[in-house]
């Protein structure tokens, strides 16, 4: 997706040589008019796939969940929390994710109530690199007995094996830039 | 807001006698239809208040925020950070929140380059109780020398001190639905 290429490179930058900061307009502060154009894109990306239902990872799926059910018809959104405390989610689906960033796992959670067996599930995130949030908001739509729709990635690390992973389990993978690699602290797109 | 206070009454649930569970539609799951609505509604409370950018905090802000943002030209959104971990938010903004849900202080943090003096900043966020996160969020404006052009609640606790807090500074205070009183389980509106 040009449009999102295009302010990568103008406005995201490399740290430590491997890291991507988009805290500019993705994850931070969020450019609520490319996350329009990023929600059009990702429906014509899964054009024929039936939708009932957007899930994400709190925090930075949720505001391009919510601009992006606009775009198929409004569909429930739900994020699985990662910080629960006295805000505890009842009657849980849950299940574990290793964050490298973070270098700790999380216990993800979703309520039952939320996810049904007959929901097409559509999952989003901002970035797909070893693919682990990914695969923890797949094990919580098994265990729901529903349906996935795809896995939509704003930023994929094409260097990393997340979409292999994915891929294996027969699921589709759609991301709307896919980086191939960073080259002295510029990135290479694929 | 009558679309809000019906779905309130419908799908929201009182539990141990003061606490408001709205997570089917609210901060769990989104409906993100009556998202646009509240979005249009904070328009309408706010037109004659320029608006530059929105501050919400993470989690439970950030779709209403995203959402609302449309109804003001597209302007971008920030969202405060509770949880920073590796993903640290450099040059930052900071203020102590306390939680009274999870009876815990936080540090939310903004990067300084988000909020510059010349903004005009609307606040937007799910609940208002004792005010103790609005309060957060108008300091760490305040540290940028910015305007606060309002700040708009979707559900207020009326029962308690928030509003009185945030009036006293001179800020003006928009609430979708404000609750008077839990009536044996039952929510009263103002």
């Amino acid at each position: 997706m040009k449009t999102l290429k295009d302010k990568i490179m103008k406005d995201g930058r490399v740290i430590n040589g491997n890291i991507l900061k988009v805290d500019s307009f993705i994850n931070h502060q969020m450019d609520i008019k490319l996350f329009n154009e990023m929600g059009k894109e990702f429906k014509k990306r899964f054009e024929n796939k039936e939708v009932t239902k957007i899930l994400t990872l709190e925090v930075s799926g949720i505001g391009i969940a919510a601009i992006t059910s606009q775009y198929f018809d409004y569909v429930p959104v739900v994020f699985a929390k990662k910080h629960t405390g006295a805000n505890f989610v009842e009657n849980a689906y849950e299940a574990e994710v290793y964050s490298y960033t973070k270098k700790q796992t999380y216990n993800v959670k979703v309520n039952k109530n939320f996810i049904e067996e007959k929901d097409k599930v559509l999952i989003i995130d901002d970035f797909l690199a070893n693919g682990k949030a990914a695969l923890g908001l797949i094990d919580i739509v098994k265990q729901a007995k529903a349906e996935i729709a795809g896995v939509g990635i704003v930023i994929e690390k094409g260097f990393q094996n997340g979409r292999r992973d994915l891929e294996d389990l027969g699921i589709d993978v759609e991301s709307l830039a896919v980086i191939e690699s960073f080259n002295d602290g510029k990135v290479i797109f694929k």
